[in-house]
């Protein structure tokens, strides 16, 4: 027998009739003789209006008290779905983070998840029992509600999966797969059967939005098995979405390049004239880190004449609060010439395990953009993934030229 | 130090404003020094619109689920005033019925209370936190979670009162006592300054909604001292409510009559020319209570000619249905010559522990009615009170004049 966990998100929760068809999914697996586990999101929308209520009392919400109201928002979903499946004549249970016992430590609306003790669960799965478990959320050593941060949901699925042994973490989405672009603007995209979790990693990281990040590395750490499928697809017309695998699984035909991620939402920075000497990078990134301001790309140039150009990326909507940081703080205190920005631009990356043992990717890539004229104005690479940094306009042409160049359109054999 | 229990409704915590308002108000009680405990509903009209998408979902929803479900009320609402009365600069926690764990038995939906654990309340008491709990709610020796129906909130302020041996238990809502009738109806009615338990008990039976009778025979059971007030008075124009306390407390000056208490929501049924045999009350009421309608008063006459009248009033809703069920079971069953009803009438009553030790309530009343032409068409006496059944045209009639009659209407020396 199999064990499977699914977890359904807030569109798939969206409202009774949606909450319905879901019962009906998890009803059809069960009836497949699997045991089941699901794990669900709070209604989409619902998370939001709890946060604004909450800001309607208080402006700086207390972080264990905002949790104790988010986490109402599974709690609902939970024992909807419980209905549901009873209503189909399954058995089923609802259980809160607290219930399962879903361990975090104590960092009130970013827990981490410590322990599971998965024996209640397994005592209900084992009694032929759907077993319903509130993402999103969890109880800390002294028995405060905690939450796990956006996307947790994802993060509760694959660590429930890894503490019940489970064969299967099944993400349920709006989307039936991962592709190799976004299909709105490569109509050629496919969807792939597979993808490695480090490409995965580097893919949604990069913009490509199907799973939280952090439910990834999850999996790749306690080595869980990921699908990401459609909740939308209909009953005999089901596919299986993308199985996200591990690199020792993956078939030498693998593809060199498994796809085209893009992300509009960056800016850069640039400070001019940095004397080269060490800890420059820490007194520019550092007051920035201090902003609580993520930094994406950093790139650093060989020096000359005793200075160099510091670059990097951040998301757009902290753009001009960097840029007042550098010219206010930074630029004084490390005698640079000058701060420069673009808010215009955007970051094109092709990745891929293939990548490793194929050489000339980078070159390719360079080559097919300056075909079309199109300039890089920033680099950064890694083991598997080359990212560029383009003004925003050409985001589309590069997406549609990289995703033909590396063949990406063509069904392998 | 006086501990203190505070219980607010859903109207009190119905909006953002009206939360922070609620903050104030315990802050105020704090700064004269108090150890608080406050309990909270749910913001009015969650709880029914939760209902309502649980039905939504599952036309007969599973009971334990919709616990689950409906929960979530007051585990928004203990959060939000935690965060306001943060605000105002106090230390304050939230606790869910499961975190304080208020033990219920399992039955879903209408648990009872069996023990409340105070220990960790007290340490934060002791720490000169404002504790927050959740009314309504609690959990099961399992740990899944249960609500003690509706007013259920009043419930669990009594017995957190009870438990933590506090001074006081102090049930805000949105009348500032409890009056010797209804305003509405005589604008010369008294609120009281005190009432017994008994009385409460009466009046709040016979339609004087203030407090859930359940609370306040929770209240008696344990001697917990219950005062209603007020959650809409301006700051420094409070008044102190009414106190419930027991009948030993009450001294010598105490009115005979406390208030005349009524309800309109009544119908009557009568079987007539039942045979005069013993089981035969057993025979028309148990077909009855087996449909799950309440019965409120019950008379029988003595019979002649070896037969007799029976006579009893339901809640209004229900009057068809035992209509139908006298008519079709009982009447061929017990052999009665008719059955007849009347779903126009109302019931009036004097309630006081005084008249105990003053003979003539009764008749004094009866003459006040025929006074005014009013006929009376059913009487039922208990220990402290006197109800009558006339016509639902002399609703406020009766009141008046009764209330005018027992000098409900005089400030006492």
């Amino acid at each position: 027998m199999t064990l499977i966990v699914q977890k359904y998100g807030g569109t798939s929760m969206g409202s009774p009739e949606r909450i319905r068809n879901v019962a009906k999914r998890v009803a059809r697996w069960k009836a497949q003789g699997h045991q089941m586990v699901v794990v669900v999101s709070a209604m989409s929308g619902e998370t939001n209006r709890l946060i604004a209520l909450a800001k309607d009392v208080s402006p700086v919400p207390d972080d264990r008290e905002l949790d104790v109201v988010i986490s109402t928002g599974e709690q609902v979903t939970i024992a909807l779905l419980a209905m549901a499946l009873k209503d189909l004549g399954l058995k089923a249970k609802s259980y809160t983070g607290s219930q399962v016992r879903i361990l975090t430590d104590s960092s009130f609306t970013k827990a981490r998840i410590l322990d599971i003790d998965g024996a209640s669960l397994q005592r209900d799965l084992d009694d032929d029992t759907v077993v319903i478990v509130a993402g999103f959320q969890g109880v800390d050593e002294q028995g405060n509600i905690t939450t796990l941060g956006r996307g947790g949901s994802d993060t509760t699925g694959v660590a429930l999966a890894a503490a019940l042994n489970a064969d299967e973490c099944q993400i349920y989405t709006d989307v039936d797969g991962v592709y190799t672009t976004d299909p709105r603007i490569v109509p050629e995209a496919r969807k792939l059967e597979r993808i490695t979790f480090e490409e995965m990693l580097e893919m949604a990281s990069l913009g490509s939005k199907v799973l939280q990040i952090r439910s990834v590395e999850f999996a790749g750490k306690y080595k869980v098995k990921l699908r990401v499928l459609s909740s939308f697809e209909e009953e005999g017309q089901e596919t299986l979405g993308t199985l996200i695998t591990f690199e020792d699984d993956v078939k030498m035909e693998q593809p060199i390049i498994s796809g085209i991620a893009f992300n509009r939402d960056e800016a850069k920075l640039t400070v001019l004239g940095v004397p080269d000497r060490p800890g420059i990078a820490y007194q520019i990134l550092g007051p920035i880190a201090d902003a609580n301001i993520d930094v994406d790309m950093i790139i650093q140039n060989v020096g000359h004449d005793g200075s160099t150009d510091f670059s990097f990326t951040v998301n757009r909507g902290e753009f001009s609060r960097a840029l007042k940081i550098l010219d206010e703080q930074v630029k004084p205190h490390v005698g640079a010439r000058a701060v420069i920005g673009d808010n215009k631009i955007c970051k094109v990356s092709a990745v891929g395990v293939g990548m490793r043992s194929h050489p000339g990717i980078a070159s390719r890539m360079f080559r097919t953009l300056a075909e079309e004229g199109i300039n890089i104005q920033m680099i950064s690479t890694s083991e598997i993934k080359v990212s560029v940094v383009v003004d925003e306009k050409y985001l589309e042409l590069a997406v549609r030229v990289l995703h033909k160049a590396f063949d990406l359109d063509q069904v392998l054999a």
